[in-house]
């Protein structure tokens, strides 16, 4: 099993995940939001790249009854139902919904990993059944991190060190490539202090002085949810 | 003092370097060769993009009796004297000889480094030197790593983790970025073993499986070298 690590939407390569099983992070928050999401009974999440295109969606099917979710600048988007918090989605919003989201850096990578051969989609809220996933997949493994604006953020790298973890202890024979490696690395050392890895991360401390605190909280929860978000045809849904 | 760490010699973000020192890494091997060739009496080195560039120049002044060194795939250029091998620049060869340079990603590295206020050429073998002169300048600092291909390489990062920690510890109030960070991180993970760190980097098994075991053995040295080279004016000398 070959385990590569790309750190930012605009870096995942087509040419080298086809085949494989893509896994896309953008922990704080696009990926942990959507994993809520769906667990909260969404019936599924629609990727949009912009704005526009969710009110176009929106409007050309108000029968669909769509709700509009994700951010710009952090916050929410005029016109839009739900901003990019996990908080936001709870069951008596979301449950039985089909929510178009766009978020800055998150769903460009769900876009850009549609190529593989599966689609995942992973937060520290379920690392391990996106692992075990992956093992039965058998796969070699394309973790596609978000970044933010096209850079490396050291969250989303942790959380596919945290993946890279799970994965080359079950399988010993895994090769991790440089940035993979560096991931399982920084990952052990934050294990069970995913807040404090938070603090040291940039955007971590952007989102903190937006007043996203209790965001940082839910989404440094580890291992709360036993389902896999799956992209495939255009949507996202429990696989 | 703000700490920035760029993985890649295609990721140099020139608007953002603009005012800064930055510190260009290339472990294995431009750097690292670039540092030991002054330190053997070299009188400059003048780093350019291709093979072709460093015939014309040599050929267009014969009187300097230029030497040419560098790599691509990893080994000697048709018509060079030299190849990216630090082992090779002695001082019986290089003492008062100017050398036309290129390598696949160190020397573009540099070139795009240029627009920053200094560029120095850092390799583990003068990592404190670099850090004492950057401190004396009082700058921002820009660590642009070459990488591999335009792909993160562990050996260079964890140079410029060194390189930060170091840093950080004069001036404590440092701010580091996400990847500089995470380099640090790593660094302190094999500090004293940088031989064990080629052995898990992509490019130092590419290296082992080439024959070049002695240069990583070079490249490993920390601190040997007290003098730190200087990018100005197309050439590379000693500050």
């Amino acid at each position: 099993m070959q385990i590569d690590l790309y750190p930012s939407a605009g870096q995942i390569p087509a040419e080298e995940i086809r085949g494989r099983v893509a896994v896309v992070i953008d922990v704080l928050r696009a990926t942990t939001t959507i994993s809520q999401a769906l667990a909260n009974g969404a019936a599924a999440i629609i990727p949009v790249l912009t704005p526009e295109e969710a009110h176009q969606a929106a409007e050309a099917n108000p029968a669909q009854a769509y709700l509009r979710g994700g951010e710009r600048e952090g916050v929410l988007i005029p016109g839009f139902d739900l901003s990019n918090s996990p908080l936001e989605y709870t069951p008596a919003r979301v449950s039985g919904k089909t929510i178009l989201f766009t978020t800055t850096n998150g769903t460009r990578a769900i876009r850009g990993a549609a190529v593989a051969e599966h689609v995942l989609i992973c937060s520290f809220l379920n690392v391990p059944a996106v692992a075990s996933k992956i093992i039965a997949l058998g796969l070699d493994v394309a973790i596609c991190c978000a970044g933010t604006h096209d850079r490396f953020s050291l969250e989303d790298a942790a959380c596919g060190g945290a993946l890279a973890d799970l994965l080359s202890a079950a399988r010993p024979n895994a090769t991790l490539g440089d940035l993979a490696f560096v991931s399982r690395e920084i990952y052990r050392q934050f294990q069970g202090r995913l807040l404090d890895l938070f603090g040291v991360a940039r955007h971590g401390q952007t989102l903190q002085q937006l007043g996203f605190a209790a965001d940082l909280v839910h989404c440094a929860q580890y291992g709360t949810l036993s389902q896999v978000p799956v992209f495939r045809d255009g949507q996202v849904r429990l696989g």
